[in-house]
């Protein structure tokens, strides 16, 4: 089009501004109904959106370390083991105190296991009466081996298939009824907890900057009296979670130490500290409950002096303690708040809507405002004589 | 300028409304215009923000708990093992059963190891004539001891220098062909899997509240006949994977169990449920393939009995399942909603720009329509009486 | 109202077009204000919001695997240990290769440890000088096992009570100044990485297609000439971290290998590598210092031949290695863009009243504009003819 015209044309087709006629309504009530909109529009951006939720804002997520160092001894004296003193090299496992770490609190040992031949234990599909009842090398999944095809006496009273597998087989029906490690109830243990919010470079430690090394040896956390004390009691970690420990102590299960480290990285609120909260994480016992508790088998291996293998099978009933740390952490970035502002923008670009819409119904004087306000298009307007066709372009 | 001008000024600056005087063109051909302009961006708002996009929604990832029991035992029959039956005990490794355990598949044993002196494996760089050729305290990094500095037979043929290390070498050459626990493929693992999301204080688990404990005990995931039972057949995940359970089995790799808890948490459609997928998650064998599949070397310290510590090296290949849960959780959000609304209206408001420039460009009386709109001021207005000069306030 | 008037007012009602009438301003400085402020906002969308935020973009967070193999021997001479070669199956603790590995760098070990009866180790609250000083079944937190009631020589000077624990007690005071196995700086260790993002379906390695395996044998990680190879000597990883390998070695920390994945995966920027860095991630030396360093202590159980259970206790001092793949993939998504445009869009609604101020109050010929522009609504212009009533509606 700037080519078709002259230059001058162009100017004027770029820099002319073009501007709404407007009309003035010297009406108090619609003054006010429009004024009120656009205070709403205004104190939801203001007080929602930029107080309560924040959302001009970056938000990046953790990144967390955790090392854990329990502390504390147990004392032991069963039939099998006689008097026996655990340290945390024994009952943490394993011991390198990651994010996620095992107490043992109850266990079945079965002390001298060797690769060899024995009777299963008694259950209706191991139970026979003479080797016909046997088949060689059958092995049932829920049995303990391969059947070698002998039937033999279990006791003196049963028979059952003879199997080749590491005898003798681990009873684990005669789990303690109370903790065998009571005692564990008192172990401390010690979390330390580096995060990282790349994005912002944030670096944070769970060991607040206020805290020095002697309230460190002697603190113990507590909600209301040592809220930063990165040590913590078995015991006071379980029963925040609303459990009882020796009850748990039994079967095992999991519980989840939550580190909350939301933060508020801009000047006017520098918050960023760790908010500690406990929670169990495996279902305690709803009506679907397949394998209750925590537990697993694992083995210490020795060798007779006639060379011959042989293992200390333990299954360990415990709790697992995770170390979870969560959160985002929310800095002032100019496209949240761009977007933010521009949205609410676009609301006050309703008032006018709503302001019209109200003085053209509720108004008395209506008609006459709209007659003012709007002129209605009729043909014979036609004949009037042509002015510039400027507006056209 | 309140102060300047009277109180009544004042009131008139804030509570007079300034309308646009707008001009109404009945033609129904720019109204069809507007109003199908307004529908595509209605349209787009409901039909793709909100339904599609779900863009109303707060989102929270997922913070997840794993627990992994396997079971099931392998038969094996090897030179320098003998007859041995495999247990949970000892091919689960690490035994805790986390969300990350390896299943043993394959070895190659070096049974009797001490610390003593032997001669290197026959290589180039350690093949000799005699002493000459062996640089006492000398380290091959690809060796595996500190030379002695002595050239010993290795073989009847081949001499080469000795070194001080576990001796005899692990020999990882003579690795099985087929795997040694090929049976582990009917090996079932159980997952416990609880997640939440802490935004929306939302708990959940694998084992869905309408499974009950006896159909947990016999049952096993399958896409079609049992898509919600947490118990998977070792064959059945590797398959799923569109891999070979005992191609894989013989030089190991790492599996993932993939969870997605993505969740919709609005009331009007409560979705929650896991969705398990499977895939391969190391490299099969690609051109630059280093170290393929999945092995790590392990140990059994004993003592002999003259007090000497002997070990059994085993490097273990096998399978190594890592079950990632992931996903994030959406519900209505007051700040999401009104930011996606706001973007809406902000192309609602360019719709009459779209219908005047269709109006003033295509239609045939658009110089009509242009003259009545638009007014082109010119100097000579100027020397119109003077009216009121509220408006320059 | 459709209702009450007949069907040709109600299309009417629906299909007339209202449009606003304009006022053409011929002023180039009125103009240049009006093209200047709409350039800002167009050049901040463009230019800040596209290109330097990516503002337009979906994005997802990572999902990863990792695998480590760490290589290389060390050779030690002690007095309790003789001389020693350590390999990957000693030093390396748990020797899965998981995302998180431990490398052994120092340590305190305490060879032949029973179930028995020992004085305890000399300090103010375990010393005495007879057995009333010893409490029997008292069992001091800060000590080593439950007392006997006994006071037993210590040493040719000191008593302390007798206790019932692991016996000898460890001396880890005599923890070697220099690093035992200050050979580990030349470790290497080859890192597998894959990683993906669900939402794009996106999967990639740390082993770049365009590098073989030939490569892979003989690179070493150097950010100026190898900045693509996977595998890392431990020193440099810990003097990029800005740390001395031999000083950390001594009592041992915690060292991040950060993956950043961060991609832009739209077809005009394929960028998808990762970037490694480096960070120690615990805390150094800082006021607040509780248990500096990194150490766990693990144990070798044997059994004698008279089947007496003996272990070894070792106080592992070393580096525990954190492989942390973390990152943002980003691709075109319409919902963002149309927010963010949106948002821009109700920006350029800003513009007009920006110029109406300044036309209205800078220009010289304000009051003209103004009286052009701004009608008075007056109360004797109730007078005139009525027109048609339809603007009410």
């Amino acid at each position: 089009m700037c080519k078709t015209t002259g230059f001058q044309d162009c100017l004027h087709y770029v820099f002319d501004y073009e501007t709404p006629k407007t009309l003035v309504i010297p009406s108090i009530r619609v003054g006010c109904v429009f004024r009120f909109t656009q205070l709403l529009v205004v104190l939801y951006v203001v007080g929602y959106v930029c107080v309560v939720q924040k959302a001009y804002q970056d938000t990046d997520s953790v990144i967390s370390t955790v090392t854990t160092k329990v502390k504390g001894f147990a004392f032991t004296n069963t039939s099998d083991m006689g008097p026996h003193l655990w340290d945390v090299a024994e009952y943490v496992i394993p011991p390198q105190g990651d994010h996620s770490f095992f107490v043992l609190t109850n266990m079945v040992v079965t002390p001298e296991q060797t690769q060899s031949r024995c009777p299963e234990l008694p259950n209706p599909s191991t139970t026979c009466v003479d080797d016909c009842d046997c088949i060689e090398g059958h092995s049932d999944p829920r049995g303990n081996g391969i059947q070698t095809g002998l039937c033999e006496n279990y006791s003196t009273t049963v028979k059952t298939c003879e199997v080749l597998s590491w005898c003798p087989h681990e009873v684990d029906t005669k789990l303690p009824e109370r903790a065998l490690m009571s005692a564990a109830e008192n172990f401390t243990v010690l979390i330390k907890n580096s995060i990282t919010y790349p994005k912002f470079n944030i670096h944070r430690r769970n060991i607040l900057p206020h805290i020095n090394s002697s309230y460190l040896k002697r603190c113990e956390f507590n909600r209301t009296s040592d809220p930063d004390c990165p040590i913590f009691r078995l015991k006071h970690i379980v029963s925040e979670a609303g459990e009882d420990f020796q009850d748990m102590a039994v079967k095992g299960g999991i519980l989840g130490i939550l580190i909350d480290w939301s933060c508020d990285l801009d000047w006017w609120a520098k918050k960023c500290y760790p908010k500690y909260s406990f929670r169990r994480l495996d279902n305690k016992h709803p009506v679907n409950n397949v394998a209750p508790g925590y537990n697993f088998r694992f083995v210490k291996y020795y060798k007779k002096s006639d060379g011959e293998e042989t293992r200390m099978l333990i299954k360990a009933y415990g709790i697992r303690f995770n170390v979870i740390a969560f959160g985002t952490a929310g800095k002032f970035g100019i496209v949240p708040t761009i977007v933010n502002l521009g949205a609410a923008l676009s609301f006050l670009s309703l008032v006018p809507v709503v302001t019209d819409w109200f003085m053209l119904t509720c108004m008395k004087k209506r008609d006459f405002y709209s007659k003012q306000k709007v002129s209605y298009l009729t043909e014979d307007t036609e004949s009037m004589p042509m002015g510039s066709t400027y507006g056209t372009q």
